[in-house]
């Protein structure tokens, strides 16, 4: 990094407030490159999640339609979900596909890793990509409070749907996006 | 909406964590379509936020460099903020825009709007595209604990620096991947 720009030092962090196994908000106080002291500064810490853009053996994307609470309305998203305590985010991604949609991919390509909020954090989403989806079983609804409909979507009509306004969440609008800067996987790739 | 998916519905809700101006967490009581109630279901409360993906007059994007304490590093990130209370995210953009760059645009167009946490909510984040930005005046560095330098970056330039990682943060690189998605503006536009 040749910008000259310094990052804060954390001098301390104090838990305040806490949900076990849910979230928990702490404050910070940092050194700022001035040498100015801040504080508090919150930090909110919130379940990790893994979401994968995965295209089936034809190239479409497998995507799904359900109620999320976040928004509070009817969402298109990609499969995935909350990483596990100790578990990968690849294997929380592969899980989460099978268990919601009942596909398997072969090919499986970390896309990055991204947090909620640029000030107070609120945990990170993972990102993968993934092709050569075969269907397996039948999905798995016990592990979900929602009803989730799995759509199989073109390039075409999952960009469609993204610009019109489907994707209400910005993880699952900036998977499907990265996913779409990507070239479409080889027939059979 | 033909999927036949049925909203949640909210029966009840209860702070249980308030820092004032900053952050809330309350508990939400739900029914489920089938009928079930579950609760708690978390619902954390932050500022929403409003960013621009701004091009200049000779089409290149205003950018910024700063240390952001969400991801812990030096990201790259559009100009913009939070919105206060009463303020339209229109109207904090522009303020943002000026204050923090010095640049000012004629033609601005709203992106949508989209919450940062598909369960809990965190808040949303509001993306413009604007174009024919002119420098008006020194950026304002009073208002932010954190040191921004303006970067101008050509699309091509901008697009490999949300491929390589520079964007640590969602909401940024959802709404910088959301303006590549649109033609570049005319000439003069």
């Amino acid at each position: 990094m040749t910008s000259g720009l310094r990052p804060w030092k954390l001098l301390g962090s104090r838990e305040i407030f806490v949900v076990p196994r849910r979230l928990s908000v702490s404050t910070h106080t940092v050194e700022l490159p001035d040498g100015r002291r801040y504080e508090p500064y919150y930090r909110v810490d919130l379940a990790d999640q893994a979401w994968v853009a995965a295209t089936a053996e034809d190239g479409r994307f497998i995507c799904q339609r359900q109620y999320k609470h976040g928004p509070e309305r009817i969402a298109l998203t990609l499969p995935g979900g909350i990483v596990d305590p100790g578990e990968e985010p690849l294997a929380a991604a592969r899980r989460e596909l099978l268990e919601e949609t009942g596909y398997e991919c072969r090919d499986w390509r970390h896309l990055g890793a991204f947090c909620r909020n640029n000030n107070q954090r609120c945990g990170e989403e993972h990102f993968f990509l993934a092709s050569g989806g075969v269907w397996k079983q039948e999905p798995d609804p016990s592990t979900n409070l929602e009803e989730i409909k799995t759509v199989l979507m073109t390039r075409d009509e999952l960009a469609r749907a993204a610009a019109n306004g489907e994707v209400p969440v910005l993880g699952h609008l900036a998977g499907i996006l990265m996913a779409l800067r990507r070239p479409a996987p080889e027939a059979g790739e």
